[in-house]
């Protein structure tokens, strides 16, 4: 059992529960800065569970018709609150995130929503590229994995470089708005016509 | 053969060129009145020919955007002609249309869309339905068809009310604006995204 003191130290240095400092120093077997390691990533732990935890049920749909009305696109971004959905930068990322849809012609929100035989496909297609080729096997198969986030990055929304300011990924701009808005936030679904496509 | 003095008279009464008259005559054996009607069936079948051939390559795509965001709808809506599309009615028609699929939530243009296992699965449960009454095989199978026209007008979107004028379908107003345009016009594709479903 750790000891009261050391109990209130750790709570004084890290701010944490008396039953986290507690377990915490038993789990630590009473080392005070193993005990701040142990603290640390249950800390981490937690703030990743409640991310994963975060309902994104609130959120708008923007639109962006272009002048000639050939190509239109249409977005659900998802947010936590209300509140952060009625905020105007929120609207305006939201407005952007549909004129790059409308732009750069994406086809899949993220890697992750290609489904797995069509990447699987494609790899194929990238490895037969590669067959030829006079190369270790371990080169070839790290040509064919560059090959695939080449691909990424042209059919996946959150790859692509974001048309206002090509330095940065649509991923780098999601991320700097989680950051600033302080909420979970979710490109849920879009939809892009083109006349003649 | 037909006499040159009938041909003359058939080409003044019907104003159809003298080569459909002579055949016309020589169909109808001579006889002037059947005459008129061969040429008027034969013209008939030429317009709706000349329909099915036409091509929409031009047209426009409509955005809805609901006031709270969460809300939107996009339409293609094809042409024969760029001129047509540019035409301020014909935006508006679409427009229209735009907002009565979000307002009417269709879930496709018209029964020939509806994939045919569809069509079959909600014959069974309306079947189902009239399996229990004590009715006539041929009374049951009427009121199946009178269920399927139901179902029809809810989730076709030719086949629903328009929201503007009820007492008109969206068919009714698209073959109103065939007529007043003078071009074949053809309800593509659309999209509609609401917040939560």
């Amino acid at each position: 059992m750790a000891d009261a003191k050391l109990v209130m130290e750790l709570r004084n240095r890290t701010g944490a529960g008396v039953v986290d400092c507690k377990n915490a120093l038993d789990e630590a077997g009473g080392d005070m800065e193993k005990a701040i390691e142990v603290l640390k990533k249950k800390g981490a732990l937690k703030a990743a569970k409640k991310t994963a935890e975060r309902t994104t049920s609130q959120g708008v749909i923007a639109t962006y018709l272009h002048h000639n009305h050939r190509l239109a696109s249409m977005v659900e971004v998802q947010s936590e609150s209300d509140f952060v959905a009625r905020n105007q930068e929120f609207l305006d990322f939201a407005n952007d995130i549909a004129m790059q849809i409308a732009a750069m012609n994406p086809e899949y929100v993220s890697p992750e929503s290609i489904p797995e035989d069509v990447k699987a496909k494609q790899r194929e297609i990238f490895l037969a590229e590669t067959a030829t080729e006079n190369k270790p096997e371990d080169i070839k198969q790290k040509i064919v994995e560059g090959k695939m986030q080449k691909w990424y990055a042209e059919i996946c929304l959150m790859k692509q470089s974001f048309f206002k300011e090509d330095d940065k990924t649509m991923e780098d701009l999601l991320n700097e708005k989680i950051a600033k808005i302080g909420e979970k936030i979710v490109i849920a679904r879009f939809a892009r016509f083109e006349m003649g496509s």
